[in-house]
């Protein structure tokens, strides 16, 4: 298989660098082959804008999506944007791993997203979650957070971090067509001990080595919509 | 009223441009006082990281969150997230005007977020939702999207957008303690003539001159859960 682990932490000797590391001990020894985009590391740019064409099909008016299907088809991406979509291409399974911010990506990973996952080649018209141009690739999300568990219950304060993290789960990976994990958690990382965070790290390349047998999570399928996206079968 | 727009578009002649220049002028207008922070136009830096302190209580390891406090508590946050904090104090609304990027803010705006709403200062502890350092002032996200609303209907292909959205309404505006509006959507916007543009602003500008009287969005009450989050009335 392979892998490309998207990561984003402005530590370099961060526990979630840590997860990082153990992604690609465990995913190596196993055979895998792994490629890391370590954004910070990188100096990636997050913003979206005109300088992300070489040129452009109207260069009066910006359509960010409308450029990014013109500049594709037409080799004018920025050089750093085509290098992380051949490792989109490329990849088997792509891990995201980043420290939540604020329920989210910290930015420069959500700029990744915003550049990286293009118009056109990746979706469009009516190829998306299960048409999406990514299907038959997994994706991962694995985070750390200060957080614990019981804050994230059904009742808890916060209700199901998998319920903030829609828009990336949902969203944007299962709309891509990603076949998605349900999401790794290093919880309360910031005041736990050594062994603890020792443990988390263990219960993460478990995770690893069982991805083929992990439920992927479940999104509409478009059959069940018509042609403007409307149920094919109205609740009465 | 003090209010806060705090703007991001790549194209400056957008249609979520004028949304936020209709915001401009009905709020003037009517007597507001109105700053806007125009992302793009500032070239705002989206990145956190240990450029945006000065000086920092662990030079050997950043712990983003306590850099921030110690920053903000010493005087040695970046310039450029003073400038942006100094506004959040003097507003007593602030609204985030920005077209949907992968159901979520684009990342310079979610750069904006992670850099200014500086823990200590604004959360933290027990400080969150009705407790939370923003209480008494109110919040409205304004969007621009290409979908249409019946995507969004509780059994349409997306689900509702305010759940897509639910990492920056509760997760992040409700965390603060900002009264949120509900959300001002503008629907199908690359699609639609200039007439039904027109008509989308002349709804936003009714929007902002009844904010008064909208009903905000109900996030948890803390009083309802105990010292360690957990609920006070736990379910049989």
């Amino acid at each position: 298989m392979n892998v490309l682990i998207v990561h984003a932490h402005p530590e370099s000797a961060s526990f979630t660098s840590s997860m990082r590391d153990a992604a690609v001990d465990t995913l190596s020894a196993d055979g895998h082959h792994v490629r890391v985009s370590d954004l910070y590391q990188m100096d990636f740019n997050p913003v979206a804008s005109e300088n992300d064409f070489m040129g452009r099909a109207n260069e009066d008016y910006l359509v960010y999506a409308l450029e990014q299907r013109n500049a594709d088809s037409n080799g004018l991406l920025s050089p750093d944007i085509n290098a992380e979509i051949e490792k989109v291409v490329w990849a088997d399974l792509v891990i995201f791993n980043f420290p939540i911010y604020w329920f989210s990506m910290p930015a420069i990973m959500k700029g990744w997203v915003d550049r990286v996952f293009v118009s056109g080649r990746f979706y469009g018209g009516m190829r998306f979650y299960d048409r999406g141009g990514l299907r038959g690739k997994k994706a991962l999300v694995s985070v750390t957070l200060g957080g614990q568990p019981h804050m994230f219950d059904e009742d808890g304060v916060h209700g199901p971090l998998q319920e903030m993290l829609r828009h990336l789960l949902r969203g944007t990976l299962g709309y891509l067509g990603f076949e998605v994990l349900p999401p790794f958690i290093g919880w309360h990382v910031p005041y736990i001990s050594g062994e603890a965070r020792a443990a988390i790290l263990d219960e993460y390349r478990a995770c690893l080595r069982s991805i083929d047998d992990l439920e992927t999570m479940k999104f509409p399928s478009l059959g069940d919509f018509d042609e403007t996206l409307r149920p094919k079968t109205l609740k009465g």
